[in-house]
């Protein structure tokens, strides 16, 4: 039988924007027994220690994970795979083992690694800004959030339970979901965007080493259309390269509408055109309206 | 010698986001002697009347621009050219007739056909957002946002000045530039943006034929990215449509820098893919640090 929520012992692996923020939701609002923080630098574990985000704060990885009952690992997802395999000898039998990576195939294939007595749990919660780091970190982030969760096949219903009680006392809405599927899904509608917005200031950039002057008339929708471009290059690379296959999906996908697009508007195809751009918008508004985003 | 704007008859033809936001600034502020506004449809014309944005209402043009001082064409790019040739006999000599229309190349071009005694000067805020119409209107939306104006050879250096003084009356900076100029820039800064979020929307519709739960995951990323393509229709097949060619090369710029993003995950270079991105995250905040957006 595992312990709920209020007994345990919840260790933090990465301080940035996701992890801190979690570790601030947890102390700030006594959701469990004692909140650890373990960060690369020293600057962040200090920071994370006075600013009462977490009960202990420390650099080293032993000392952080010793004795808890639950670890969420949030740092790239590389890194996370690396972790996994690190902390396994480590940690007490029945141990919850959760990550908040932004792809979850290659995460949760090494999760099924783990020595047999831990129980891994895969996430991760739709939310982030462009901003990042444990400066970027506000209790409350993942209110009213969708949080995915992948448990694997040898996953306790307990173990589960316990993922879902974390996410839940956040403010999350657990969503359980197929690594893979997830992973597909998250390519159009995050790693896209991302791409994008990337491509987009690359080609203003270009514009604007002939004419300065366009970077003046820039207003919200440029702003917006490019915001994501702002983020974490590292969080993003591991993303990618972790997710290459689906992201090549919808970058042709993506492509074969950019090319419409361009043939209708080379063509002068008003009407057709039209349909196009309306259609767009009435999903976009559908979405809005239902999510209310 | 031409009248201060405090002393100016103003008609705003269109009562859209751009149009009404003028009228309530110019109102409010008492910034000129009257505000008259013309819309096409009735609803539109008792709203402007009864919330106090417009001392006149009227759905008949006649007799909106009747004896103005200043006429401004707030309506889609190509309402603006049809306009201009049914107004220009019915204006008093040495009117300001100025326009916000989002491309400015064919409007300048009507606007050189006007007769010699009529003062045109083409101009287009750099604000907006996805919503439009009347409701979506509001007063101070000019304030700190670049308003470039596209004066023509036979604009009179009085007429030039009367324009300036309205845009800097409501907050904004004007900034003088050629028409082709402006198109130009716009098509990279504003047109590109548009049709990269119609796209991204399509492609995102497409995999959530599959499987809805695409729209559930999606989040800031994708919500800021997509935004406008929630834009009014009608406005940007009128932008597209009259400023195809510079869209159409910015689509062929944005395609080399898709093409090489493909390449370099294809190849999985990621020293080189590193680059890219870190290169377009710097553009992205340097461009927010300077304009502050």
């Amino acid at each position: 039988m595992t312990k709920p929520l209020r007994d345990c012992h919840v260790t933090v692996v990465g301080l940035g924007l996701m992890g801190a923020s979690l570790c601030m939701d947890l102390s700030e609002n006594n959701l469990c027994r004692e909140v650890r923080g373990v960060a690369l630098r020293t600057r962040v574990v200090l920071d994370a220690f006075f600013s009462g985000a977490v009960h202990l704060a420390t650099d080293d990885l032993h000392t952080g994970i010793l004795g808890a009952d639950i670890v969420v690992l949030a740092t790239p997802v590389r890194a996370i795979v690396d972790l996994l395999d690190e902390i396994a000898p480590l940690l007490w039998p029945g141990t919850l083992v959760m990550d908040m990576g932004s792809t979850k195939s290659q995460v949760c294939a090494a999760m099924e690694r783990l020595p047999a007595r831990l129980q891994p749990v895969g996430g991760h919660p739709m939310t982030g800004k462009e901003t990042s780091g444990f400066t970027a970190a506000e209790p409350g982030l993942y209110r009213g959030a969708t949080w995915v969760l992948t448990p694997l096949a040898r996953t306790s219903p307990d173990a589960l339970a316990l993922a879902q009680e974390l996410a839940t006392a956040v403010g999350a809405k657990p969503v359980l979901m197929e690594p893979a599927r997830h992973d597909r899904l998250v390519a159009s509608i995050s790693h896209l965007p991302y791409l994008l917005a990337s491509a987009l200031v690359d080609a203003v950039s270009q514009v604007g080493a002939d004419d300065p002057a366009v970077w003046k008339l820039a207003a919200g929708g440029f702003r917006d259309t490019s915001r994501v471009a702002a983020s974490n290059t590292k969080m993003f690379l591991d993303i990618l390269m972790t997710n290459r296959q689906a992201v090549l999906e919808q970058l042709d996908t993506l492509d074969a509408h950019l090319d419409e697009i361009r043939r209708l508007l080379t063509e002068g195809d008003e009407e057709a055109l039209w349909e196009k751009m309306e259609g767009s918008r009435g999903a976009r508004m559908a979405w809005h309206e239902r999510f209310n985003q």
